[in-house]
């Protein structure tokens, strides 16, 4: 089968557009008639280094490539728009492996809302899969950037964290397994191989008046130092307020590790960290918990210092402040 | 060096961002305030399949990648405004070498006005390039389709053809040099190499009224029949009409290739192939020549039929319906 049979038998498996799409994949370019701003971002995926095919299904690649490229998105506060996916399709995928691989792309983007509006086949080694989103908000100023965080700043992190890290383990030490009941140790997979996008409350906290926000892709130390160094600011974030996932402290234990720094270290948690005056706190808790994308909670705050120091409740420095190069 | 140091690294060479770019490369995504349409492609090359290290230097590589992706934006008549680079970095390729490719992609950026305004960094085991544009224009209907070419429409092209499928030849077979002198070697080679995307003639045969409009990528005879089946008609080429670079007769012959059917089925000349009625081609042959870019001509017409017919002067049929085959 040829790129271009592929590539019709893809189109015939898409959602229909959004309203901002005028012409949709198949042509030159897709055109699209925005609002006031939009946020776009490029994730790459390759195999061997973000995901392993003896791990994760087909479908699960697809949704967790856009997965990761929509958390970037969220992390503006931009409400999903188009997606472009470039596939690398290595000689042992058949038609069949592209098809599966691409409806998990077209089932997480007709749960999100987002068209998939174009898109390129190629031949390469090893599978790979680079995903361009493109989110719309009314105006520029409404998109949360990095740099925005100020002293005196409330840190709030959404949901649990550990998760996707605690679900890396047990995937590639099965053994582990036993440290957790099963259905525990199958969502810790489940968080680590088919993340969620935070987007509606990405959304609901650009509109509480988030100052900074960040996703937690390289982990909750190297994405805070991220903000902190865009912010021109300093980070301090107390450990006992972190939520850890159920189950994470079990798997940590039976591999060794410390929990709460495989929490923090370990990345692809796809979780929202932000930073917000605290008059404006009460507002975003209870505008995130509205969205039941897990809830928010304070985690720290933005100080006039720089670097990140998360502290342990005993007071002992988890992390130092450059805790970034771990990320 | 990790990612995050080579990203910093590259966006210290970034040329400045355009007018429309509010917050460029180094957040979670760019943010844009875009005009009122955009269009958006994605293109990906990939070592071995678009490209051989062996005959193209870096800097050739990322450019090319670039031209690819804009030339689908030539296409649709859009100004050039952002775009998004997502590079598969290979083990042999160091820090200096990701620089010179980089270096590439930000010269023809600042030659077309194009904003670097994100990427993605991964290690892959061959050197791979996917490349997303973001073009613009004043509303969806000034952005020129594949559908809309009419029965009696006048199908014209820009440029001359055949030179990427010749400087291909040359690069595959340098016994064939002999065939032609040195410069026009040289420049058959640099075709192939460091393709121009026709932006300034896409948009002036957009303002012109061109009714489609697609690239030469896949070669005349497969994009024509793109064309033709996106716009329900078909499309008639007189092959003395067209066009053929210096040096692809002499380069055809020695490879024991026919001139005509070199240049209608070899790819990568990125010269624009577009309909508009009749009374509109008087202003698109002057509006397109003052563009600088190579000069329009009518090589043929859109008919009532389907598929592609290219009939040589003395009246027989080089390429019959369903050309698209060879594309």
């Amino acid at each position: 089968m040829g790129e271009f049979e592929l590539l019709a038998r893809l189109r015939e498996r898409l959602p229909p557009p959004g309203p901002r799409v005028r012409v949709g994949s198949g042509d030159d370019a897709a055109v699209t008639v925005p609002g006031g701003a939009t946020a776009t971002s490029v994730d790459a995926l390759v195999d061997g280094v973000h995901f392993r095919r003896d791990t994760a299904t087909l479908t699960q690649i697809g949704r967790k490539a856009l997965a990761a490229a929509l958390s970037d998105l969220a992390a503006m506060g931009a409400e999903a728009g188009e997606a472009y996916v470039a596939v690398g399709v290595p000689p042992d995928l058949d038609e069949e492996g592209c098809l599966e691989l691409f409806d998990g792309v077209a089932a997480l983007a007709t749960a999100t809302g987002t068209t998939l509006a174009g898109g390129d086949v190629s031949r390469t080694p090893v599978l790979s899969l680079a995903v361009t989103v493109v989110g719309h908000a009314a105006t520029p100023e409404r998109l949360v950037t990095r740099a925005g965080a100020r002293p005196g700043d409330a840190l709030v992190l959404t949901g649990e964290i550990g998760a996707a890290a605690a679900g890396l383990l047990l995937l590639e030490r099965p053994e582990l397994a036993a440290s957790v009941d099963a259905a525990t140790g199958a969502q810790l997979r489940r968080r680590q191989l088919d993340p969620t996008p935070r987007l509606a409350a990405g959304q609901a906290l650009a509109a509480a008046g988030a100052g900074a926000m960040i996703d937690l892709s390289d982990g909750l130390g190297g994405d805070a130092a991220h903000l902190a160094r865009a912010s021109r600011a300093g980070v301090r974030i107390d450990a006992g307020a972190l939520s850890l996932a159920a189950g994470v402290a079990e798997v940590a234990a039976a591999a060794g590790r410390d929990p709460l720094e495989l929490a923090a270290a370990g990345g692809e948690d796809y979780e929202l960290l932000a930073a917000l005056a605290p008059e404006r706190l009460p507002g975003a808790l209870r505008t995130v918990a509205a969205t039941g994308e897990g809830g928010l909670k304070q985690v720290g705050e933005v100080t006039a210092g720089e670097g990140v120091e998360i502290r342990r409740p005993g007071g002992e420095i988890l992390a130092p402040a450059g805790f970034d190069q771990l990320g």
